[in-house]
């Protein structure tokens, strides 16, 4: 097994107070097995290469609890318009149009940004999901995939259904368990119970998770109260799709009985705040949600909507949009920090990610310090929420590999895939104008 | 007189609809004096040098209508704070111990920072003015100064009156024009009126503008009221301050009436969307200021409350905040280039800027598309206001000088800068720590 010792400033997310000004940590294979000041490492860790990063800080790998990679193709596409038409006039007729083909190198263009921006796990939710499969597993990051299903249609409900179990069949724990794959039912205005109850039945069979968008929009609440007399959670749990491992994206309305629900099942919230200032969604309640000790994880949501996958302005993002609509002692540095690490690890249930110690996965990053946003150093913290920008990660590991090194990808050809999805996503919008 | 030729995709800023894909831009001394096709510049241009940039987007030089340069000091030096004790236990003391080689080497921080993120133009205020003119000068930026004066003390007040007096004396017009003196009254609450008057007389018989923070937050609003039974731009009204050339900071709390005296005394409001959203100050009304046309521009504030001066950043957060308030489509993507350019140029009075075109200053900047996060390239502006970041700038050109070149700084020792930074910040902190 390969070893590395890796010379940096180190956060290790273990607590408010860890930091090490001058630190090491000492990796084998794919963990972790030191973490501490530098020179202190035991004396037989004899290791195979050094990484010498003064300069840079060094910290868990990002973990994005919510996205559709494959959506990079519409990045642009459309902005700047109201839920609705943006969705029928140009997000549907779009995606209609994309092949299996175009949803791999969409995938692909995705995990390119992602590693340069800090991101080591993501979790995702399309349609062709075995492409971005194919993809996650070349680039050597971490996933956990779901096959987004609609349920109104019967027909094409039980053939997503069937191709999610293939997927899971076919991708669960692959690529020594870097990934994994969950059951992936839409949302509750898009599933009737009845395949939400099917949707459980085959979760409990596989043993496999789930991930769903849950009261995103005024309009969904709405729509189910209507429909349902009842709020969108609270007819999920009626439906008995929770018990298991859960991911619930959005979450933006929600009263205070139901972050009891959530509490209650230990359900894991994937927070968006770009996405959902962006489609005037609202404001999820992320500081009470983390008082009553829910895990909660930040994520970009898709290409489309917010419009990068940078998970370092998500956290700035995240912070702003809560001290403007609470006070400015709401979300403070270390607790965004702690969101998109240790609580993405939480609510995708990877117990051995989110910090840097001894026994956890050696997922890291380190981000270039030798720059002015970065001076004077009073709070690493602060400048990792409040300052950093995903161009300035340098370094990645996932698993113990280097998959980015001093900026370059290792792993992908990053020219073809911005060419491939240049020609593609150009011709689907050629074919949409034609043919509508 | 030098004569550049620069070779790019264009987006000149003279209407939402134009670009050039294969464009070229013509430079002879400080001025553009052709923008168009490859190609199709005068046939008797002869440049000195070209550059092909082809891989990048250039646009012009963008306008950071507010700011406190100097205050890169405080980066991080305390965050997530209320305002008050933010104010009275971190900001003043650390402030009250600042020196002026403090204040130079802060100021020369930030431009450090903003020429990496695209800024060209700066409107500042803070103590030590001169020192800021100095580094400005030094860099080649452009700036328009003002001394941020108070005047609850009497003798302090006038003191500082004859600084930003001098300020302008030394100042205006320095740098083949590229600097400007503003007079700085602070705010309203922080200025009796009698001294708002004596520092209008002294504007008029200088021929100079002004510069302040009107209605930021809603304790401000709360003391006017219970000081003067009014509102603060109705109360500046009162003491005369308009007429001239002005630029309001913040301006989060005007009602209908307030914005009509905005457009009628052609005041320019500079924006300031993450200060507004991180120290929980609140929304201003912009789409309506843009709708009743009144002149506005982005500015960060400063470093201690946002905590960088990428105006990339608060283009997409100016942004996302209307359309969480507001709606999905409030703000688009070409209105908030616009306020950072043209909206600048119109708030700052130097006509000249703002867009490419003949006849326009040569301040122009160079953006990097040849990365994941601008991939399909289906819109250029929702590219650069929802996925650019400050570090995706390559070349900046003020007054047609090249003072970054692929991510060079060419006027400035940027390593000596941020640890001058380092050591004087880190002084101050313990002073502070061992004084109070």
């Amino acid at each position: 097994m390969t070893k590395y010792l890796i010379r940096a400033m180190v956060l290790p997310m273990t607590g408010p107070d860890d930091f090490y000004e001058n630190g090491e940590i000492a990796v084998v294979g794919d963990s972790i097995v030191f973490v501490g000041e530098r020179g202190s490492a035991p004396p037989d860790f004899v290791p195979d290469r050094i990484f010498d990063l003064k300069n840079d800080v060094v910290m868990p790998g990002l973990i994005n609890t919510h996205t559709h990679a494959a959506m990079t193709m519409l990045r642009g596409y459309a902005d700047d318009m109201p839920l609705m038409p943006w969705l029928e006039e140009k997000v549907w007729p779009f995606e209609a149009r994309m092949n299996s083909e175009d949803m791999y190198w969409g995938s692909a263009l995705a995990l390119c940004e992602m590693i340069r921006s800090g991101t080591t796990t993501m979790v995702d939710m399309y349609i062709k999901e075995e492409e971005t499969a194919r993809a996650v597993l070349e680039t050597g990051t971490r996933a956990l995939l779901s096959r987004g299903m609609t349920g109104l249609d019967r027909k094409a409900a039980s053939v997503a259904l069937q191709e999610n179990i293939e997927l899971f069949n076919n991708y669960h724990d692959a690529g020594q368990g870097r990934l994994k794959v969950l059951l992936g039912p839409h949302a509750p205005y898009t599933c009737p119970g009845e395949f939400l109850q099917t949707v459980k039945q085959e979760a409990d069979r596989l043993g496999a998770g789930i991930h769903i968008h849950v009261a995103e929009t005024k309009a969904e609440l709405a729509t189910i109260k209507e429909r349902y007399g009842t709020t969108p959670l609270r007819w999920l749990e009626d439906q008995g799709l929770f018990g298991g491992h859960l991911i619930a994206a959005h979450c933006v309305y929600l009263d205070e009985g139901e972050l009891d629900i959530l509490k209650q099942y230990k359900i894991g919230v994937a927070h968006n705040a770009e996405s959902n200032m962006k489609l005037n969604s609202g404001t999820a309640l992320i500081p009470r949600m983390l008082e009553k000790g829910i895990s909660v994880g930040l994520g970009t949501d898709g290409a489309s909507s917010n419009n990068d996958l940078d998970m370092f302005g998500e956290m700035r993002s995240a912070s702003f949009q809560q001290k403007l609509v609470g006070s400015p002692e709401d979300l403070k540095a270390y607790e965004v920090l702690d969101m998109a690490t240790n609580g993405g690890a939480r609510v995708t249930g990877l117990k051995k990610l989110g910090r840097l110690a001894p026994g956890y996965k050696a997922d890291l990053i380190s981000i270039d310090f030798e720059q002015p946003h970065f001076y004077p150093r009073f709070s690493i913290p602060s400048h990792l929420v409040y300052c950093a920008r995903g161009g300035d990660v340098r370094t990645v590991m996932v698993d113990g590999k280097i998959i980015m090194e001093d900026r370059r990808l290792l792993t992908l050809d990053e020219r073809r895939i911005c060419l491939e999805v240049e020609k593609r996503a150009k011709r689907i919008a050629f074919k949409v104008f034609n043919e509508n």
